[in-house]
């Protein structure tokens, strides 16, 4: 293990995080609440003291720097980043159990949005701000903004290529260009396109700017923390309709929009996973609409809760608009399923992935067809490209560590005594980083009732939801440490 | 497709389902109840009627028989079986709706032991002793008794190997014998031979002959159907504690048995899906037992009720002693993983099985390996042999079936918008060939609520499960019908 190179780029990824807490407390100090402006000061020390720390430790090495060190270096620098994020929530007041701010953290770095919080809206506004911040930073990843604005002496894309492999969503990761670097600058920069975007529609609607922002890290990551109590739903009509397109669209494979830029419009209509993606929401919002007609007064209010509640969980954000717990059981089955499928992989979002699903069934399609014929020799294909064996085998590794974790993790959390519909959706709403369930988790709930040996376990399925379970299994597995 | 042969391998197995209805009719007639002797004789004359018209319609033929027709073969000898095996009880009046009697037929064939029934001590008891009769036919297979009985004239091995391969559970199909038909022999004879030290045990505890028998043929088959509406709940903790034990030995791979009978026992204890099983079991036994504490008066009543439940999930049998659904989550959370898992492959058992389980943690375990070390190359192994790639794929290719088929006949039942729990419970407990889930249809309720398309859906999803999903899916994929 190159644990010198390691500790430099924790200490990088510290010193990030710490400026990136810096607008929170010039808004703490802008607002006159100077408990706040003090606990981000006081964090904010800590955090470069421990960056400077690490970083004079750690000295400079020329030693390799391979997949098991990329997995460990991501999963590490998660852990220590919702350490850190957690302090100002801790020393503030706003969270004071060490646990439950750390849950509040780690659910806003995964872009989780699950919450332990039961009174929102009267928390102060540099607290808020950190907390839908913090849906920004990680929806595009820390360590995918370090690649772009780091200085590149003396890494090599090898090192770039581990760190964003395991960091990044998806069965397969797709350079847009050939350098890294440049990769990753191209994304930050559609990320905040598309961000300032949403800002600027919400603020048409006649949204204040702190609420206009807030909302906008929060749809960017597919997050879903929100600053009132109801979440979205006292927003006026336009504001919801504003935040399904843009939950959409956050949820979609951002090599999309490089593609735009390009002017390359045919190759995303005709892209696999963008079709299933779009399919599904349309058709879900189709039966859902259908399942829950008549509970809400006029057609458009209808499917404007559908087409918003589809949108808010298939592309694992989770604001609500209306209590979906009280809708028929159709309607929970479909967003059920939702949650498992998830968004685009490539995309801010969670879950399985839409690609990820694609690669299963088109696996599954060709073993059937060697069952029949057991002589046939067939190739799966994917937007006409051959796919590779070994990501095939690894989508499959995936489905069978994504169902062993969800089983444990389920059986854990069992222990609180809660009921099977409560546990089950609070394991997949965590675990693939939506936020509400049902039953006690659901729209209008939140996960503080649960025990402390509940909470440390869904926040490490949060972790293995984001980063896409192998970072955290390299982190738990002894292989790793034994050298 | 060589529609000759299976033609007349399908009328084959008609008239050995004719036959085997025989002993009902006789019961029926020794009681005197005319009504139902009338309608096993119906069902008899009309079945051999068709058996023999699809023998004289289908002329011998030296065609080719292959993987794709074994699949089909047995696909449809299961569907015809069912819609025949289920006359008795429309035609006696015993369950008017005939999609109750096929459910409720096709859930004894398979195994499943889950009953539309609300009321079933007071049906004629030859009707009772068909319904418990075809669990114990399905839990071996009918087409594996063709294959033990049948003169082997014009068959070769490839023949009987493609059916074979297509009626039994596991990841891979062991033969016992290099013969086929041998291997179907031993298999039948160990079958019986349990099954009658079975009705022994039970009669030694002071149970009638014929809820003996009825009671070894549900737990022969690992089906679960019981003759009393409390299930086993009434019988004295003797007859539950034999329950309990041989629910678990049908639930071992019966080559077990076999190398038992020639005394290879080390073989046995070192089989690794034997560990996991019996492991599985006591854990599940001593968590479930700890956490119901102080719900039964004692610590042997808490235990019996405990081990029986457990070995009823996980053997997929479904009897219950105890409703538990009252149980606190964390041991129902036990339950609803015991039922995904299942028996060992090899066992007259359903469920993923504990070998498919064990093969698919290994290539986990490998795939985590090779994600941390990328250069490296490991093979699987089990029991120390090398496992074939294509076996470690097919059940890899089995998970993801599994899984789509669950989340597919989840929606559909949705529909008729029962709980999540029941909708969930119920889907496993069927697809598992179970029997009972929790809430509607949990140890005390019952599937008579569903509407006629939900049956029509577990129905087949139990065939599914019961035939390991490759028949019913080569029947349902238009690959197998285009020449």
């Amino acid at each position: 293990m190159n644990y010198k190179l390691m500790g430099r780029f924790i200490a990088q990824i510290l010193a990030v995080e710490a400026a990136f807490m810096s607008p929170a407390l010039a808004l703490a100090l802008w607002d006159k609440d100077y408990q706040v402006a003090n606990s981000f000061l006081i964090t904010i020390v800590l955090t470069l003291g421990c960056a400077l720390a690490l970083h004079l430790a750690c000295k400079k090495t020329k030693a390799g720097f391979y997949a098991k060190e990329g997995l460990v270096c991501v999963g590490l620098s998660w852990i220590v980043m919702g350490v850190m994020g957690c302090l100002p929530f801790v020393i503030s007041g706003a969270i004071p159990s060490f646990i439950d701010a750390l849950f509040e953290t780690v659910s806003g770095f995964t872009t989780t949005g699950a919450s332990i919080l039961t009174e929102i809206a009267s928390l102060p506004r540099a607290i808020l701000y950190w907390r839908s911040f913090t849906h920004w930073l990680g929806g595009m990843g820390v360590l995918v903004f370090l690649l772009a604005v780091a200085p590149g002496s003396g890494r090599k894309d090898g090192f770039s290529m581990h760190l964003l492999r395991a960091e990044s969503p998806g069965p397969d990761v797709g350079k847009l260009v050939p350098r890294m670097r440049q990769t990753a600058m191209i994304l930050y920069k559609l990320y905040i396109l598309i961000t300032v975007l949403n800002v600027v529609f919400l603020l048409l609607g006649g949204l204040p700017w702190f609420d206009s922002i807030c909302t906008a890290f929060g749809t960017a990551g597919t997050g879903g923390f929100a600053i009132k109590n109801d979440s979205i739903a006292g927003y006026s009509p336009y504001i919801q309709n504003v935040c399904t397109v843009f939950m959409l669209l956050f949820g979609m494979n951002f090599t999309c929009y490089y593609l735009m830029l390009l002017r390359q419009f045919k190759t995303i209509f005709r892209d696999e996973e963008v079709r299933m993606y779009l399919g599904i929401v349309v058709a879900s919002i189709a039966l859902i609409a259908w399942n829950i007609r008549g509970m809400y007064d006029t057609l458009e209010e209808t499917v404007r809760h559908a087409a918003f509640q589809v949108a808010s969980i298939m592309t694992t954000t989770g604001f609500a608009t209306t209590d979906f717990d009280l809708w028929p059981s159709f309607s929970k089955g479909i967003l059920l399923c939702l949650m498992l499928i998830g968004a685009c992989a490539g995309s801010t979002g969670g879950g399985f992935k839409c690609g990820r699903a694609l690669l299963v069934f088109k696996g599954l399609k060709r073993n059937i067809n060697q069952v029949i014929n057991p002589q046939r020799i067939e190739v799966v294909r994917n937007n006409n490209h051959r796919v590779n064996e070994r990501v095939l085998d690894n989508t499959n590794a995936y489905l069978a560590a994504y169902m062993c974790i969800m089983i444990v993790s389920f059986l854990v959390i069992s222990l609180d005594g809660f009921s099977l519909t409560t546990n089950i959706s609070a394991v997949v709403a965590c675990f693939n980083n939506i936020g509400p369930g049902f039953e006690m988790v659901g729209a209008t709930g939140n996960y503080s009732a649960f025990s402390g040996l509940s909470k440390v376990t869904l926040i490490i399925i949060m972790l293995a939801g984001r980063l896409e379970i192998f970072p955290i299994l390299a982190l738990l597995s002894y292989k790793t440490w034994k050298n």
